[in-house]
């Protein structure tokens, strides 16, 4: 099987690529080319008996798109995309990345013969904006109030229709805010979410800059690579045509994920937390999603943490080699 | 004020030209320049004191479209697109025309220093598609389950997302299906709607292909140029960011259809409609919506017919000349 990531040298490409590195199979048949592209070339992950192809490419530029697709991969992982806070900043950049350069990808798809891939595809619960339900049903409409979720709903739209014409075998998966982030921090809006655990854990301060009231939706990187892997492994009739899907996740407030950070790694670790009010950060996360009912996603087989204890648990497994900041 | 409507030789088109040329102003202020537009040059009605400008444009060719916005319209009705059928058939040509196409058009806007025009789409119920609530409210998901109405949802999405950022001023109106049509029976497949009505009025037979149980969601085309209008005068902030609506209409089977004719023009002329099952039909329209919950459109001042009756009076009124083939 010859799997292709877009994206690969992003934090959710790396830790896929090294899952099925190390898995060698996905859905039970042995991997035996995988093709890892970014802007950049990404790292291969070690282990895989097969072969690691990596490549510099531009998905806004059409023949580098046509040539990833002309090797036809049977199950295709697009993730590559222009972020929220900066499709907001570069109005050109955003469009051109995330909804040209996807319909670059489903063309490139389409324009092979007898040609029927599996597509998976990484949307956001961005598709989402203020004012909704107290938990989001899956049948709500977008609401999108960036250009970032505008595109990754107009992509969900696009993937649908190129599986309802049979172009391709496709599913959008609706990732919550990913949270533990590994890393250095940024200045993404969302990512105190990641900071105030993380940075704590490592023996850091770090600011909090909303109250603690505030209520949002999160898994871990683990659980979004298990999505990901789980989505490949459904079959389109099992959709329904419904190929967009929001993820279970954790649903709670900043203040629970800091007690669940002083259950685990205890009070010296947690008062290494500051607060700090920032009000352009508070008026932005007014405006996300809290909750949704993610029954479709369940129902079909997704799993995601239950707690967030589990979440930090996770991310000092996977990051921290088991080891906490004292 | 310079008013531009694209699909000008278009049934609405046409009518909404008419209706412009007879007010000769739109909301309160006077049109001295309207410009119709459409792939063949659509005729000039009659009556506008100010100037009548036509022109044929291909909305997907980049160039044409920046030259009909580079005269800075204040008023754009944005009503060009191939339509569903086609749309269908051929999948390409309806993604040039009806997601290129309307991309060029808001790049060209965009492009445009100290420019925030009115822009009016016409979008369309074919955004839904079974299966759906009994009534579907206006937070219901786009579902569509054609290309055409996938090209609809995302170009909402389009002018959602430019209203956001300040580059137009944006409102999308999804029209019920447009009945009673006036002119010759066509192949789509909503036709039998029309011509149920308009041919036995007209002395002639029609065929009914679905059962009479079969319900549905109308308006005429004198309601889709008043909503046209109507939406031209509300202003971006009444409508809270989410700037697509579902027009009320009036809902109803075909055998409340066929009751209405009776009433109206009698057994003789009810009894020109033969049933003749076609399966393909049958099939299509069970995809279709049947009845909406209009309350935001309603609470914002659009208004339909309030019955089946009021909707071939209307067809009678302005097709007819008040007369009915006895």
């Amino acid at each position: 099987m010859k799997v292709l990531i877009t994206g690969a040298a992003g934090m959710i490409g790396r830790k896929l690529a090294a899952r099925l590195a190390g898995d060698g199979a996905l859905n039970g048949t042995t991997v035996d080319h995988l093709l890892l592209v970014d802007v950049i070339a990404p790292e291969p992950p070690a282990g895989l008996a097969g072969r690691i192809e990596t490549k510099a490419s531009d998905i806004s530029n059409n023949p580098d798109v046509a040539g990833l697709i002309s090797g036809r991969p049977d199950v295709i992982f697009h993730l590559a995309a222009i972020v929220s806070g900066e499709a907001e900043l570069d109005f050109d950049k955003g469009y051109r990345i995330n909804l040209d350069g996807t319909r670059y990808l489903l063309e490139a798809i389409r324009a092979q013969r007898d040609y029927r891939p599996k597509l998976v595809f990484a949307s956001s619960i961005a598709v989402f904006g203020a004012p909704f339900p107290e938990a989001i049903p899956d049948d709500f409409f977008h609401t999108p109030l960036t250009s970032y979720g505008t595109q990754k709903a107009i992509a969900e739209l696009l993937i649908a229709d190129y599986a309802r014409r049979g172009f391709l075998d496709g599913i959008a998966i609706r990732l919550p805010t990913i949270c533990v982030r590994p890393g250095k921090p940024n200045r993404a809006a969302s990512g105190f979410f990641s900071s105030i655990i993380r940075e704590p854990l490592a023996g850091e301060d770090a600011i909090l800059p909303v109250e603690e009231s505030v209520r949002h939706w999160h898994a871990s990187p683990r659980a979004a690579v298990s999505f990901l892997l789980h989505a490949a492994s459904l079959a389109g009739p099992q959709l329904g045509g419904r190929i967009a899907l929001t993820m279970p996740g954790v649903c709670c407030t900043v203040g629970e994920q800091i007690a669940a950070l002083r259950r685990i790694a205890g009070d010296k670790v947690a008062a290494r937390i500051r607060h700090q009010r920032d009000p352009m950060i508070m008026r932005i996360v007014d405006g996300w999603p809290r909750r949704f009912d993610a029954r479709r996603a369940i129902a079909l087989g997704f799993r995601a943490e239950d707690s967030f204890d589990e979440i930090i648990r996770v991310h000092i497994e996977d990051e921290l080699g088991g080891r906490i900041a004292a």
